[in-house]
C-alpha cells in the first residue's frame, strides 16, 4: 500500500504546485539533537519516578542516543548538561560518541542546583558566588573546546521571590558581566545561545524573562550570541511563532529548545498539545529559508533544533523517538505550503483564502511522505516499532533502577 | 506612639461606624492551622535547598508549630501529612501536641509520592492500585480519630498527561466509588474537606480540577463532604472571591489552603503577590458572617483556615510567622468594611462609591490594631521582632541539615 | 484521482479496523446550527467593518443561511437572537425557513443591549429591571412556541465591574428565581441551555463565570435544564475537552457555541487555532456516543453544536461554510479513532501508545471520505468553491452596506 | 483629626528614616496626564452605554478635565486623539486649554477605526493605504507642533487574525518605515512613544505585540524614541514593574497607560483591581529616581504618567478623580520604602525581611499625607468629595445624551 500511498501523494503535491523532490531533500537534511539528560530520570516538584534501564553514565546516555539515531536518522548529535554530564576525559567522551555516529552537541551549564546559587548565580549579590558561576561558564567553553561543539547553551534560573529580593536593575548589570566574560572566552567559531523563561523556578521576576531581554544581551555582547527559543518557556497565549519570525527578521535566531505545555512550563512531547503551533513555527521557518535575502536564509541555516523535556510517566527512548517524529511530522507539513499561494490570497486581501492554503498543508497526512524519505535513507519504516521489535529496551533493563539523574 | 495611634484609629473607625470592640473580638477568635510540612524542606522540581535546622521529626515539627502560636496567639492546631508524618503511636503525638498547647489539625492523605501512583491512585485502571489508595483513605480516617481531628484533607494528584492515557468519565466514577467509601467510614463530627486543582503534576487533565468537581462530589456524598479552596490551584484570572461567596451560599465552603501566586502553583507566602484579592476573599467571608441566615453564618463558623506553602528559599518559621500575620492583617482590615456604606452605594447604582468603601476599608493601616489585640491577648506585639529576639533560631541549628523532608 | 484516494483510504481504514459505512452514516446525520447574527455584521469594541451585501431583515439572514446549507448539507437550523430578529409575524419566519429548506433553531435572549441592564438585568438590584428581563425571557419561551424551537440558548452579560457593586449572593438568587420562572414557562419538549463565560463584558466578576455554576443552576432547575459549553468563555488553559466529558457523564451537556480563540474571547473562526482541541472534544463526545449506558448515548444523541462567531474581517458567507467544514473535519478524524486500541494500551500503562492512537486519527487526512460523503448526499464536493462559482455572492451586493447589524 | 493624624504619621516616619518635606515635594511635583477620550463615552463590543452629560466638543471635554485638575491640583495636562478630536484650529484649542490653566498633553494618531485599516494601517499590503496612514502620523506631528506638545503616542491595532494572513517579517519592515518617517519630521524636542499591545483588536499576532518589539523599533529609530507601557497590554503573568526596570535601565521607558484588569484589557479604574501591583511599579521607578547615575534620573524625570480607560458604567469625571488619586496614593506608598533597609537586607541574604521592607510601605495609610499634600496647595482636602458637592456634575447634564464618542 505505500507505494500506493505515496504516488497518489506525489501527484496530489504536484497538482499544487509542490516539488516533492525538494522537500524529500530537505527532509533528508533535517536535524535535531535530543539531550542526554532526557534519557535520565526527571520529573515534577511532586515525584520523580524512577525507571528500570535508565543510563547510569554519560556513556549510556549517548548509546541510548545513538539508538534514536539509528532508528530515525534525525539525531546525529548530542546536547550535555555539565556537571550531570561531568567526566574527566571530555576526548574519551567525544569518541565514544564518534564511535556511535554521533557528535557532542550544546554544552548546558548548570547554574542552578547548587546551595551556593539559591539566591542567583552570575546575578547573585555575593561577588564570590558571582565568580564561581562566571568560572563554571568558562569551565563549559572549555568543555565546548574538548568535545568540539558549536553551541553553548544558557539557562539562568535566577530570579527573584519576592518584591525587594533583588534590585532589579543591579542583577541586569551583573548578568551581562558575566555573559560578557564567557563570550569573550568563545572561539570564533562558537555560538552562545541565550534562553529566556518568563518565570519558575523564580516566581516574581526572572532575571532573563522574555525574548526581549535575551535578544538584548545578545544585541550587546556581538554576532555570536543569539537567542534560545524554548517553546515552554512562554507566558499563556504567547505567540510563538511571530517571535520566531521576529527574531529571524533580525538575524538572532540561534535554536529552540523543542517541548509543549497546555497550562505551564508543562516539559510534554513536542507537538502533543497543540500540533498546529509547532507547524506554524516551521510556517515561518519554511519561509525565511526560501526569503530573497541571503543573510536571512543564512540564519535559518544555523538554527539548532533540540529537544529539552522533562518525561515523567513515559518510557524514556520511545519518549524521545516520538518527540522526533513529532517533530519531523509538523516540519514535513510546512514544507508542503504553497507560499505562492499564501502570498497571492493575502495581497488580495483574502483572508480566508490565505488561512486556508496554510492550513491546508497541515491537513495532509504526510505518512507516505515520510516513509519514503525513510526508505530512501534505509532507515525503518516505523522508527518506533522497530525500537519495539529491536531487544534493547530490554537490554537496558540490567542497567537496573536510580541510574544517573539529574 | 503606640496608644496615640490605637486612639486616632478607634476615633476615625467609630466616625465611620465600626465597632472595633467587634472587630477585636473577632481577631482575638481567628484561628489559622499551619501544615507540619511547611516546617520541612521543600521547593522547586530543580532544586530543594536543604536549610540547618529543619525539624526531623514529626514531634519536632510539633515544636517549631508552637512556636509561631506562641508568638502569634493565631495558631492552635498543625495539620499533618501521612505517611509524612506517620509514627507509630497518633495518641503520642496527640499528646505531644497538647503538651505544647497545640491539636492536631487536618490528616492529609499522600497518594502521589508512591512509584504506584504513577498513573493515578484511586483513578488507576488497576483495581489493586485503587484498592491500596482507598485503603490509605482509610487509614487516615483512622489518624483522625486517634489524634481527635475533626477534618480530613483530600488532594489528589490523579490526572494523565496526555490524551487517551486514561478514560476521563471511567475515573471520574472511581474517584466517586473511594471518596464513598472514606465518607462512609467517617465518624459523625469529622468532615471531608475536597480540594481541585487545574494542574500540576498532571498536565493534560486533572481529575478535580476545579470547584465545579469537588462541589458536585461533595453533594453526591453528602452533608459532612466540602470544598477546599487552595488559592493558588487556579487558572490565570479565577476570581477566587466569587467561587468563595459561592460556596458559602451552597453551604460548602469547608476550608482554605493559603498561599499566594503571580504564575501558576508558586506556592509563595499568602498576602505577598496580591494583598488586595487576599482581602477580597475575607470581604465575602465576613460579610456571609453578617447574613440574615443562620446556615450561612454556620458555614462560615466552620471554615478552616489552612496554611499550605511550599518554602524555598526563606527561613521556615519566619516564613510561617509571615504568613499568619499576612492573613490577619487581611481578616482584620475586611472587618473594617461598612457593609451599609457599600450595599447604600450598591443599590442607588453608584459603582464608585460602592467601589470606594470596599476599597477604602482595605486602605486603613491596621498596625494599631493589631498591636491592641496582641496587647489585649498578652502576645508580643511584633511577633517576627519578637522571634528574631528568641534564641529559637540558634537552638535549632543544633538539630543539622537534611531534617524531615518530603 | 478521487476514488483512488477514496479506496486506498477504505483500505488503510479497514487495516485499523474501522468501519467506514458506520463513519460515514454519521457524518451524514451530522448537523450543525448556525447563527442569524453570523450573517450581519460585528466585530470588536474598536470598529466594526460594515461589509457589502449583509442581510438587511432577518429574512434575509435566513437566505444566507441557506446557501450555506444547500452547499455543506450540515445547516438545516438556524438560531434566531431577540430581538435582533424581532419580526412582528414569526409564523411568517418559521414558513419563510421552511420554504428555504431550513428550521428555527435555538431562540436566544438578549439582555445586554438595553441601557436599563447597564448594571445587570436578572441580576439587577432594581426589581423593575429584573421584571423587564424575566419578561423578555418569557417572551422568547413564546418566540420558541411559535417558531418551533426546541432550545432556549441563554447567555448573560450580568456580573460587575468592581468589588462591591453588587451583592454577588444576592445575585445568585435573583439569577435563579429569573431562571425558575422562564423553566417553568416552558413547555415540556423545550429545553433550557444555560451558557456561562470567564469574564466580559463583566470584567470583575461575571454571574454565571463557569461550567460549574451554570451546571448547578440547571440541577436546581430540573432535567430540562443542560449547560451550553462556548469554547471561547474559559480561562486560559482550561481543559475543555474535559467539561464536555465530565458534563456528559452528568448528562447535562446540553449543546455547544463553537469558535476558537488564543487570548481572551476571540471569537474566531472555530479549528482554525488550536484544530486538535476541537479535535479532542470530539474524541469525547465519539466515545460516549459508544457508551454502554444508554442514557448517556441519549445524552449525545440531543447535543446542539451551533456556531457563535464574530466575523471582523472575513467574509461572512465564507466565514460560516469554512466555520462548519472545520468543524465537520474534526468530527470526522474524531470518528476514525480505534478506542479499542486507546483503552487496551491505556490499560497496559502504555502511556505513549494510547497517545498515539488517539493522536493518529487526527493525522489522517480525512479529505477523501468527506468528499465521498458529499458526493454520495448529492452535495458539491467543495462548497467553498461551489460558492465562489456561484453568483450569489455578486448577487447579495445589492443589498448595500449596513444591512441588519446587531 | 487631620493635624494629629498628620503629626502621628509624621513621627511614624521619621523614626524610618523617611524625610516627609522630600515626600511632600515629590508628590506636590508629580503630573498626570488625563486623556480627552476618557471623558467621552466608551466600552464594551456588546454595549457602549450612553452618558447625560458627557463632552460634545473636544472643547467640553477640556473643560471637564479642568475641573479634574482644578480639584486634584494633578492634571495641568490633556491628551488628544485624532481625528476624534478633531478642530480646524488647532491654536484655538490649545489656547482654550490654556485658558483653563491646561496644556496639550500627547497626540495620539487613531489608526484602527477607517475602513482602509482593516487589514492593517502602516503594515497593509497595499501601498496607497500605507501611504495615507503614513501622512495621518505626519498630520499628528503637524498637529502636535500648533498644540506644543512634546509627545507623539502611538498606539497601533496592526495585526492579522488568522495564520498567513499577512507575512510577519514584511509587515515588520513596513512599520519601520512609517515609523521613520514619521521621527525624521519630529522637531528636535519631541518624542515618539511607541506602545506595545499583546492581543485584541489583532487575535492571531499584533505587530508590535510586547515591550522587546517596542523598544526595538525605538533603539533602530533614535534617542526620541521610547517605549509606552500601558499597563493593560500584557498577558496574563507579566511582571509589569520588571520591564519597567528594564526599560528605565536601557533609558528608554517614555510612559505609561495607566488602567487595570483581571483578565484582558479590561481597561478598569487604574489601581483597582491589584493596587500593590501599581505600588511595585513606583517603586522601581522611586529607586531609580535616586540613582546614582544621572542618565537613569533623567529618564524618570521624563516619563510621562498618563491615564488610558476606557469606563463603561462609571460617571466619566469621578471615574478621572478616582484614577488619578489611586494613581497618587500608591506613588505615595512607593516614597515611604526605605530603600536602605530594603537593600541591607537584601544584602545579607534576608529575602523575608527585604520584602517586608518594600511592602510595609505599602500597609501605611497615606490619607494623612495626601491631605496635608493638598492643604498645602490650597486644594480640596478630598476631590471627590468636593466635586459631589460642586454643581458641574448637574449643569453639564444639560448637554444630553450622545455626545462626541469616539
Amino acid at each position: 500500500m505505500s507505494d500506493k500511498a505515496y504516488m497518489l501523494f506525489e501527484e496530489e503535491q504536484k497538482q499544487r504546485g509542490i516539488d516533492l523532490e525538494h522537500v524529500k531533500a530537505k527532509l533528508k537534511q533535517f536535524k535535531i539533537e535530543t539531550p542526554s539528560w532526557g534519557y535520565g530520570d526527571s520529573g515534577t516538584r511532586f515525584k520523580v519516578f524512577q525507571k528500570v534501564g535508565v543510563p547510569r553514565t554519560p556513556f549510556e546516555k549517548l548509546e541510548d542516543a545513538a539508538v534514536v539515531h539509528r532508528l530515525t536518522g534525525l539525531c546525529p548529535s548530542v546536547a550535555i548538561h555539565i556537571p550531570w554530564d561531568h567526566v574527566d576525559d571530555y576526548g574519551k567522551l567525544k569518541s565514544h560518541a564518534e564511535s556511535l555516529g554521533l557528535s557532542i552537541g550544546a554544552v548546558n551549564p548548570n547554574l542552578f542546583q547548587d546551595d551556593d546559587y539559591m539566591l542567583g548565580s552570575v546575578t547573585n549579590s555575593d561577588p564570590s558566588i558571582r565568580r564561581k558561576a562566571t568560572d563554571h561558564l568558562l569551565e563549559c567553553v572549555d568543555i565546548a573546546k574538548e568535545t568540539g561543539s558549536r553551541d553553548l547553551s544558557l539557562w539562568f534560573a535566577d530570579g527573584t521571590n519576592y518584591p525587594g529580593q533583588g534590585d532589579i536593575r543591579q542583577r541586569k548589570h551583573w548578568m551581562l558581566e558575566a555573559l560578557t566574560e564567557m563570550y569573550r572566552a568563545m572561539t570564533a567559531d562558537m555560538r552562545m545561545l541565550i534562553e529566556y523563561k518568563a518565570f519558575e523556578p523564580a516566581f516574581y521576576h526572572t532575571d532573563i524573562a522574555d525574548w526581549g531581554m535575551a535578544y538584548n544581551y545578545a544585541q550587546k555582547l556581538g554576532p555570536q550570541a543569539e537567542v534560545l527559543v524554548d517553546t515552554g518557556h512562554h507566558l499563556p497565549g504567547a505567540n510563538i511563532e511571530h517571535i520566531v519570525a521576529y527574531l529571524i527578521d533580525e538575524k538572532r535566531l540561534g535554536g529552540f529548545h523543542f517541548n509543549s505545555y497546555k497550562y505551564a512550563d508543562d516539559d510534554l512531547i513536542v507537538g502533543s498539545m497543540n500540533p498546529y503551533e509547532l507547524f506554524l513555527i516551521f510556517y515561518q521557518i519554511v519561509l525565511a529559508a526560501n526569503d530573497a535575502d541571503e543573510s536571512i536564509r543564512d540564519t535559518v541555516e544555523k538554527i539548532a533544533f533540540m529537544i529539552d523535556q522533562s518525561h515523567n510517566i513515559e518510557q524514556k527512548i520511545p519518549a524521545m523517538i516520538r518527540s522526533v517524529l513529532n517533530v519531523q511530522t509538523q516540519y514535513a507539513k510546512a514544507l508542503l505550503i504553497n507560499h505562492e499561494e499564501v502570498a497571492e490570497a493575502a495581497e488580495r486581501g483574502d483572508v480566508l483564502g490565505a488561512e486556508d492554503a496554510v492550513r491546508r498543508a497541515f491537513e495532509f497526512d504526510v505518512t507516505p511522505l515520510l516513509h519514503a524519505v525513510r526508505e530512501e535513507k534505509g532507515l525503518p519504516i516505523d522508527p518506533m516499532k522497530a525500537y519495539q521489535a529491536s531487544n534493547y529496551a530490554t537490554e537496558i533493563l540490567a542497567r537496573g533502577k536510580g541510574g544517573a539523574s539529574w
